[in-house]
C-alpha cells in the first residue's frame, strides 16, 4: 500500500482514497492546526506538496481564495481540503507556521548523502537439533572467515528457539558480533543529538535505512541551569549524578515514546549513536566535569568511544550498542563533527565555514581540506534571555519582522496567535530593518528622526522602538525593542563575528572569499540571512552562499548510526580539525572591540 | 620477607625465626591433624620438606621414632617439631592424610609448564589536568598502534583522578582495553574448575603469577541430582535457571571467601577462567539443556566465549571478564582440554591416553598428534553408590586395602579415625586383592576357600567379604564387600574398558605401545594403579607410564588464565580431537560384553 511521506518529520501514513490530509497528519500525530475546523476558512493548515500532486484532487476556489495565487503556483494547500483521490507517493511538507506543537524544537536538518552500510545486519540462519557438532556450527561455518562473536543473549535464545529440525531465524549481527538470534526481523537504531535546551531523536528502521519516528524533549537538566556553565557548577557542586541521570531518563523516555508510537519494543532497538557538546557528552557517560570547568578545559576523552547502553541503564535491548562519535575540545562536541559530516563540509576543498548559532556559538572554517574551529560565549541575547520581550520560538513569539523606510511594521506570530514576544530572529529582522531605514546608526544607537511614531523614550530614558501596540498584543502591553535589546545584540554579535575574523585570518582566507556558509542549529533555521548579513552576523556574501541547515547535528547522528564509512570520516574529519581557543589570542580584544558596529567594511 | 610455600595448596605463609611449620600452616587456614595438641606423640601432622631443609632443625628423636627412619630420609618431618631457624625459601608437601578437613576435595593437580603471559596486564601511565587535548591523549600516545579502548569504568576514574599537576595511576589493560585505572596494583584473576560434585577455585595473583588461595566447595546443584542426566532432566521440566543460580552463588561465594581470607576485594578480580563439562558449561550460562538430552547429543556453542562476567551476576570487578574454554563435544566438555593443556599431552606424539573415572568417564587416546576421545557411562560405583558400604573419599572413609594371600586384611582411614565405609579406589585394591590371592575368579565371582574366615554368606544368599569387623568400626557393624559390590565395578570397569579400547582400535594402538597414561581428577588421585591394572581398569603397561595428575582440569583453567598462548593452544588442540560417539560403535556391544572379566589378555 502506497503511503503519505510528511517531512521533515519524516513520518509515514498509510492512507484510503478520499481521505484528507489533515486528517492523514493528525493520525499519526502530526499536530496542524485548524481552529476553523476543516471548514477552509481560517487558511492556517497550510502545507506544501513536494511530490504527488497528481494523487490530489485540484485546489478549490476556497483554497486560492485563502492561498492567494502565488503560493498556490508554488504547491502549497490547505491540508482540509487536499482529498486524496489515487495510490501514489506522496510527500508533504509541513512548515513551522502550520503546526500547533506549543514549542517549536527543531528536529529537521539537511543531509547532503544517504549512505547505507550500517554496522548491525541482519542475517538469516537455519539451525537444528540434529546439528552433529554444535548448534550454532552452521552459522560458524558460514562466517568462518569473520571470526564471529555470540552474546549471551544470543547463545540463550538460540539454545531455547533450537527444534528437532531446521528452524530458520534472524541474528543481529554487529560487526562481528552476534547480539541477538530472533523470530522477527525488527531491527532498530536511534540516534539522539542531545542539546543543552533539547533532545532531538530518530528512530530508524536499520535494514531499509529509513527514518519511522522523529521525536524530540527538552532537556530535564535545565533545572540545574540552563547553560552548560552552570551545568558544569552544579556538577562540581553535587556530583555529576543526577545530570546523568537525567539525560539517561530523557533518551528511555524517547525511546519508549517513539516505539510505542508505531507498536514496536525498545528491546528491538540494537544500536544509539549520540552527539552532543562535550558537557552533554561527558554527563551522559557520568564522567566527573571539573576538568571541563578550568583552562585549558580539557575532555576526558575525546576519541570515539563504544560502550553496551546498558552499561550506562540506557533501556533498549540487553546487548545494545552505543557509539558516541569524537570531540573536538572542551568547547566543541560531537553535535559539531555531526554537523561537518551531514553538510559534507570535510569534502569542501574551497574556502567554507559553518556556524551554529547560540548561548555558545561554534564556528569551523576550513580551505583546502584544512579547518579550524573555535566556540564563542554569545550569550543568550538570540534564544530571547535579556532583551526586555525576548522569547523562544514557541506559539506567541514574533520570529519576522519586516521594518518600511518610514518605520513601518509587518510581522508575522509562531501558531498565528496574538503576539507576546520577540524571537532572536525577530531582533535581528527589527535591527537590520532599523539600521536600513535609517533609525539605528552604524554604532548601535538609536537615533531621533521626525514622523517615526514608533520611537519613542522608554522608562530607562533611552529610546525604544514599538514593534506592536498593547491592543495588537495578548500581553496587555506594547512590545518594543530597546535600546539595551540592542546593545546586547551587538555584544552577542561582536563575539561571533570576532571568532570568525580571528579563524579566517589563521586560514589566509577573507569573507569574500567564503563559496559556502552553513548555517546550523535551531536559531539559525528561522534567521532571515539577509538581516544576519546586514548587522553582520553573517559574513558579508551572496545570500545564495548561505545554507540554512538546521538541524544536522540529529542528521550527522542519523547517518553515522546507517554507516560504518560514515563514522570512518568522523574519525578521520576530527583529525583534521585545529582547535583555536579564543581568550589565548593576542588578537581578541582589538577584534571584539572592532566588531561591535552593525556594520563594518 | 621470605615465605614458606605448602604445596599442592600453593599457599604462601610468612613466618618468623622460632615459628614451627603446624603454627605456620594454620595460621593460613591449612588445617592439619594433631591430636596430641603439637607435643610429637601421635605422629599424625607429617609433612614433606621439598625445598628449604637447611632452614629447619635436624630432626629430632621424636620425630625418628614417630615416623621411621626410611620416612626421615625421604624428608619427612613432624610439623609440630619443625622449627624454622633461618630466613629462606622453604616448600612443604602436606600428604592428605594429614589434613583434617572434613571432606576431602581434591584442588591440587600436576602442571607440566607454567607460562606468564596473561592478556590482563597493569601498566603504568601517567595523566593531569594541564593536559592539551584530552586526558588520556598520553597514555593513548604509547600505545596508539594497540588500538585501545576505555571501558566506562576506566573513563570515570580518570575523570575522578584526575588533579591538577601529573598523578601515576595503574591501568588494568585486557588486551587491548582499558578495563580500570586505579590507585593500587591489585590484579586477581580467579580460576575455576566446576565439577558435577564440586567446585575447585584458584585466586590468582595476576602480575605475579602465583596462586594466593585455593578454595574448594561441594556443587550446590547437587540438590537437584547427584549426576549430570538427573539435572538435564530438571532443566527440562523447571527450567535452567535454578541450576545457573545455584553455579554463579557458588562461584561468587568462593571468590567472596578466598579474598577475605587475604584481605582484598572481589572487585580487585578482573578475570575469570571457568572449566567444566558441557552440562556444567551451559547451567553457567543459563542454556536450555534440551539439546544436551538427546542424542546427538549437540552443545549450544562448544567455541570457546569471552563475556562479561557481570553479564551472569558474578560479582566481582563490574567490568570483568570471563572465559570460557572450547568444549569437545556434548559428553566432554572444557575440563578435558584443560586436563590435556596441564599435562601438555597435546604435545605428546608417541602413543599416550588420558583417563578421568567419575560417573561419566572420559577417555582421550592420542598418537602422532591425532586424538580421538569419548564419554563413557560408567556409572556411580566409584563414587561409593550402589556399593553396599561405599562412601565418598571422606573423614572415615577406608582408602587403602591390602589383603594377603591368606586373606588377612589391613587398611587405611581418611582422617586415622574409625572406619564408617569405603571409597572406590579402596573397593579397587579390594577386588584386585581378592583376585590375587585367589579369593575372587576371573569372572568376578567370589570362591568359597578353606581357611578365609573373612569370606561369608550375606543376607542376600551370597558370598561376601569382611573388610573391617564391627567392633573395629565406627558404625556398629561389620564393613563387607559384596558379591553385588563386585558385578557393580565389573560393570563400571567394562564401560571405560570399551571406550578404551575401541579409541585405541581407531587409532590402530594397543595396550602395550602406550607411553604414558594420564589418570586425572579426584578419583584417580586416590587409586592405587597396581590395583586398577590388576582389574583391568587401567591399560596393562609399567605402573611408571601411569601419571596420578590430580586435578589437572584446575592447572590447566590457572594456566590459561595466566596465558593468552595456552587459550591459543586450547583452541587449537580441540581441532585435534576426534569425537567418537560410543553408543553408535558397531562393535560396541561385543567389546562390553567380552570387558566384564576382570583379567583380560
Amino acid at each position: 500500500m502506497s503511503s503519505i511521506k510528511f517531512v521533515p518529520d519524516e513520518k509515514h501514513a498509510a492512507y484510503k482514497i478520499g481521505d484528507n490530509l489533515l486528517d492523514a497528519a493528525r493520525r499519526i500525530g502530526i499536530e496542524i492546526i485548524g481552529p476553523c475546523g476543516g471548514k477552509a476558512l481560517c487558511g492556517k493548515c497550510m502545507v506544501k506538496i513536494i511530490a504527488g500532486e497528481q494523487a490530489l484532487n485540484s485546489p478549490s476556489d476556497e483554497e486560492k481564495l485563502a492561498l492567494g495565487r502565488k503560493r498556490i503556483s508554488e504547491g502549497y494547500r490547505l491540508a482540509c481540503r487536499s482529498i486524496i483521490t489515487k495510490y501514489q507517493e506522496i510527500i508533504v511538507y509541513i512548515p513551522p507556521e502550520t503546526r500547533a506543537s506549543e514549542c517549536v524544537l527543531l528536529v529537521e536538518g539537511q543531509l547532503v548523502r544517504e549512505r547505507h552500510d550500517p554496522l548491525l545486519r541482519d542475517v538469516k540462519a537455519v539451525f537444528s537439533r540434529r546439528a552433529r557438532k554444535s548448534i550454532i556450527e552452521n552459522i560458524l561455518t558460514r562466517y568462518r572467515d569473520m571470526n564471529i562473536v555470540f552474546s549471551l543473549q544470543a547463545l540463550r535464545n538460540i539454545s531455547s528457539l533450537v527444534e528437532d529440525s531446521d528452524r530458520q531465524v534472524t541474528l543481529v549481527l554487529h560487526e562481528r558480533e552476534v547480539l541477538d538470534v530472533k523470530d522477527d526481523d525488527n531491527i532498530l537504531g536511534f540516534a539522539v543529538d542531545i542539546g543543552t535546551t533539547k533532545l532531538a531523536g530518530y528512530l530508524v528502521d536499520i535494514s531499509r535505512g529509513n527514518v519511522l519516528v522523529t521525536t524530540s524533549e527538552l532537556n530535564p537538566q535545565i533545572v540545574y541551569g540552563e547553560d552548560v556553565v552552570s551545568r558544569i557548577t552544579y556538577a562540581i557542586n553535587n556530583g555529576v549524578g543526577a545530570l546523568h541521570k537525567k539525560i539517561v531518563d530523557c533518551i528511555n523516555k524517547m525511546m519508549e515514546k517513539a516505539c510505542k508510537s508505531i507498536n514496536l519494543e525498545v528491546q528491538d532497538i540494537y544500536e544509539i549513536v549520540a552527539v552532543g557538546n562535550t558537557v552533554m557528552h561527558h554527563t551522559l557517560l557520568g564522567l566527573d566535569l571539573r576538568t571541563l570547568a578550568y583552562f585549558p578545559y580539557t575532555p576526558v576523552i575525546k576519541e570515539p568511544i563504544y560502550l553496551k547502553a546498558s552499561d550506562l541503564e540506557i533501556n533498549c535491548n540487553r546487548e545494545a550498542k552505543l557509539f558516541l562519535p569524537p570531540l573536538i575540545a572542551g568547547y566543541i562536541g560531537s553535535d559539531v563533527v555531526a554537523d561537518i559530516l551531514a553538510v559534507e563540509m570535510h569534502k569542501v576543498y574551497s574556502p567554507c565555514m559553518l556556524i551554529d548559532i547560540g548561548t555558545n556559538t561554534e564556528i569551523v572554517v576550513g580551505k583546502d581540506g584544512r579547518f579550524f574551529a573555535c566556540s564563542t560565549a554569545s550569550g543568550p541575547a538570540f534564544e530571547g534571555a535579556h532583551i526586555k520581550f525576548g522569547m523562544r520560538a514557541a506559539k506567541g513569539a514574533i520570529e519576522r519582522i519586516d521594518i518600511s523606510d518610514v518605520g513601518d511594521v509587518k510581522y508575522t506570530v509562531i501558531g498565528g496567535a496574538r503576539p507576546i514576544g520577540l524571537t532572536g530572529s525577530a531582533v535581528v529582522d527589527a535591527i537590520a530593518g532599523l539600521h536600513s531605514s535609517g533609525i539605528l546608526d552604524d554604532s548601535g544607537k538609536l537615533i531621533k528622526r521626525e514622523n517615526i511614531k514608533r520611537l519613542r523614550v522608554g522608562e530607562d530614558g533611552l529610546l525604544e522602538f514599538v514593534i506592536a501596540y498593547k491592543d495588537e498584543t495578548a500581553i496587555d502591553k506594547d512590545i518594543v525593542l530597546t535600546q539595551k535589546d540592542v546593545r546586547e545584540v551587538q555584544l552577542a554579535k561582536a563575539a561571533i563575528k570576532t571568532g570568525v575574523s580571528i579563524l579566517m585570518k589563521k586560514l589566509g582566507v577573507n569573507e569574500e572569499d567564503l563559496n559556502v556558509v552553513y548555517v546550523a542549529g535551531a536559531f539559525g533555521f528561522f534567521l532571515n540571512p539577509i538581516s544576519a548579513i546586514r548587522i553582520g552576523l553573517l559574513p558579508k556574501i551572496d545570500v545564495d552562499k548561505i545554507r540554512i541547515v538546521g538541524n544536522t547535528a540529529g542528521m550527522g547522528a542519523r547517518a553515522m548510526l546507517l554507516s560504518e564509512e560514515m563514522r570512518k570520516e568522523a574519525v578521520e574529519l576530527v583529525e583534521r580539525i585545529e582547535y583555536v581557543e579564543l581568550a589565548t589570542e593576542p588578537d581578541f580584544q582589538t577584534k571584539f572591540m572592532a566588531s561591535m558596529n552593525i556594520l563594518m567594511d
